[in-house]
């Protein structure tokens, strides 16, 4: 809907203000997809900065020959340049711009050094100021129709999962890669666009290993079947982990999953707005180092979700801020015991002001079968 | 096999001769895999420059924690360093040669601005000089084991297809995201790791537009039906275009397919080691121009294969350079009717010293289902 883009590009010059840019050309496909609506392969934007009646009028968008359909359709409201060289051109348009535009961010963490070249070379007049991460702020703050996007996307796995158990696809014999597209393939069923990242299934002493890719490797009774999967809907990447056993858990098994699930729930319920994000992983980490087992939580706690599979907040030690309603995050700690086996469990949230909105609506009890 | 890529680490060094650099920051994930086998997703290598015994002694990866196994199991022949931020922990161990190291090359069409400048501060002391494209030079020349990758993900492609048209899965009443879907899952079923790019099914008019994505669209009686997929086999991405017509064809059908299928066989013809890209790109063009279509074939020839779908080199009038034996490029010529049909007919090959060699196996007589 071209309100919400418009919307976003003026909270953009919002955030612009600091930087005291005249404009800002806006380079990573995901940031011009967030700001446009353009889904395209190739394209650039530029924004004007000032936040006035001319704005709109002012910001620039370019893309090439393949898209100049797409471009009419998706992004109707703005003012379009056809060119393969799209950032270039924009740039030259800054040149003829001089005068008006003389400092222009650009995105410093996105652009490459030979890149960054070809700008100055296009654009001579203009001073090219570092702006990184504007728009990555940005997105850190779900409106609604994302959080739409993301619950669809999550309910897809969900019912992707469901329906692998119902028929019974999770079964001594089987192996982990085919279990891996019995999942990726019923995700698409339900609505899912496609998978969000590489299924990992990982069976037995595999679901010790945090990325073990899935394998021939045949799943056995008495395993640990760690799933970790996702659904990717308009853009917009959920993320899951179920842990399951084939047949009756061993001691170790159930005080394991016990233990990851009652971490998990801590996690959850520290999510919330104003929480640190060091503090939330805290929250998880302190119940498995509790139980003595700290060595073997190999990773943060979780991470942002949206347009990218990974994004802001990290949700881990190393991680810094804190959490703002409307953030999409997952909450996934881990206890791996090598040779033995492993439990993750995740879900995707969102963090509200209170107790998050969990998006994931598998159950979390562990599931025999 | 570390045989394969100490040679291809000592060809480097042979490239990077004239850049009189000391050291060369490699941080492209897939110059990486070129360069070590390594598969993982976060790395970087510093690979020492110097023709001597002690190069490969000098050489240093550096991957994180998730990767050590991995990284032991992969590189064994390399000295490893664990740190999620590989390339400034390369950057510090090239200040910490101060004296051995003043100059270090860096991959200046892949780091970014920002990237670039944490390189700076771990490693003040050094000059860092832009390599760009060094390793994607060397990548242009095939060798046998990735023209075996790419003979199979072919072969994936070819089987799929054969299958989908024997099972019935080609008809009139099944949707373009149908018939996408099952060509990728049929790819899986015969070796390939997954589809090396999105599969295009378009149907109808749709076949009109070169880069339609498959939509719930259904096939029709009459329709031209154009597939472009390719699968991947250990890495490497094979590409394939067949277009079938459902139903006798009408002649406006028969003419511009026997049109394509003539200008591809002549860009075919004219890859061969020394032949100058533009003149490959002339050949089946000319064709086209010849038979009036010249402003409906809206794209170059093909490009190059490999680690990527889309390489070096790039067989188009924008294109710069000449074929070398053992390059791997498309042929993928394609005239479109807006509103009628179009056809593209594509096949992957190796350039050789005369007759390239086809990897692409599929009959290119046109279909009729």
């Amino acid at each position: 809907m071209p309100e919400t883009h418009v919307h976003r590009r003026d909270a953009l010059r919002a955030h612009l203000r600091d930087s005291e840019v005249d404009a800002m050309l806006v380079t990573d496909l995901l940031n011009i997809r967030y700001l446009t609506g353009f889904t395209g392969s190739n394209a650039a934007l530029l924004v004007h900065a000032a936040d006035s009646v001319e704005a709109e009028r002012n910001t620039l968008f370019c893309t090439d020959g393949r898209y100049q359909t797409q471009a009419a359709e998706q992004v109707p409201e703005l003012e379009h340049l056809i060119d393969r060289a799209s950032a270039q051109r924009l740039a030259e348009r800054v040149e003829s711009r001089v005068g008006s535009y003389r400092r222009v961010g650009f995105e410093s963490q996105h652009v490459t050094v030979d890149g960054r070249d070809a700008l100055e070379h296009a654009a001579p007049s203009a001073e090219l100021v570092r702006t990184p991460g504007r728009v990555e702020r940005e997105r850190l703050v779900k409106d609604e129709s994302e959080i739409e996007a993301l619950r669809m996307a999550c309910a897809a796995a969900d019912r992707a999962l469901a329906e692998l158990i119902e028929h019974g696809g999770l079964r001594p014999g089987r192996t982990e890669l085919e279990v891996a597209r019995e999942l990726e393939s019923r995700m698409l069923d339900n609505g899912a666009t496609g998978p969000s990242f590489e299924t990992i299934v990982a069976a037995g002493a595999n679901s010790a290993v945090p990325h073990h890719r899935p394998t021939p490797t045949r799943l056995s009774a008495g395993d640990f079947v760690k799933m970790d999967f996702g659904a990717l809907v308009d853009g917009y990447h959920s993320d899951m982990t179920r842990t399951v056993v084939l047949g009756e858990p061993a001691s170790w098994q159930r005080e394991i999953y016990d233990l990851v699930a009652t971490a998990q729930a801590a996690g959850r319920e520290a999510i919330r707005a104003g929480a640190d994000v060091r503090d939330v992983d805290s929250a998880a980490r302190d119940v498995i180092t509790g139980a003595g087992y700290g060595e073997q939580f190999l990773h943060g706690l979780g991470h942002g979700v949206g347009l990218e599979i990974h994004e802001a907040p990290a949700l881990s030690q190393r991680g810094e801020g804190t959490i703002g309603a409307g953030m999409a995050v997952t909450a996934e700690p881990g206890v791996y015991l090598p040779g033995w086996g492993g439990v993750r469990i995740e879900d995707t949230l969102v963090a509200r002001a209170d107790t998050p909105e969990l998006l994931t609506l598998t159950t979390k009890e562990l599931v025999v079968l």
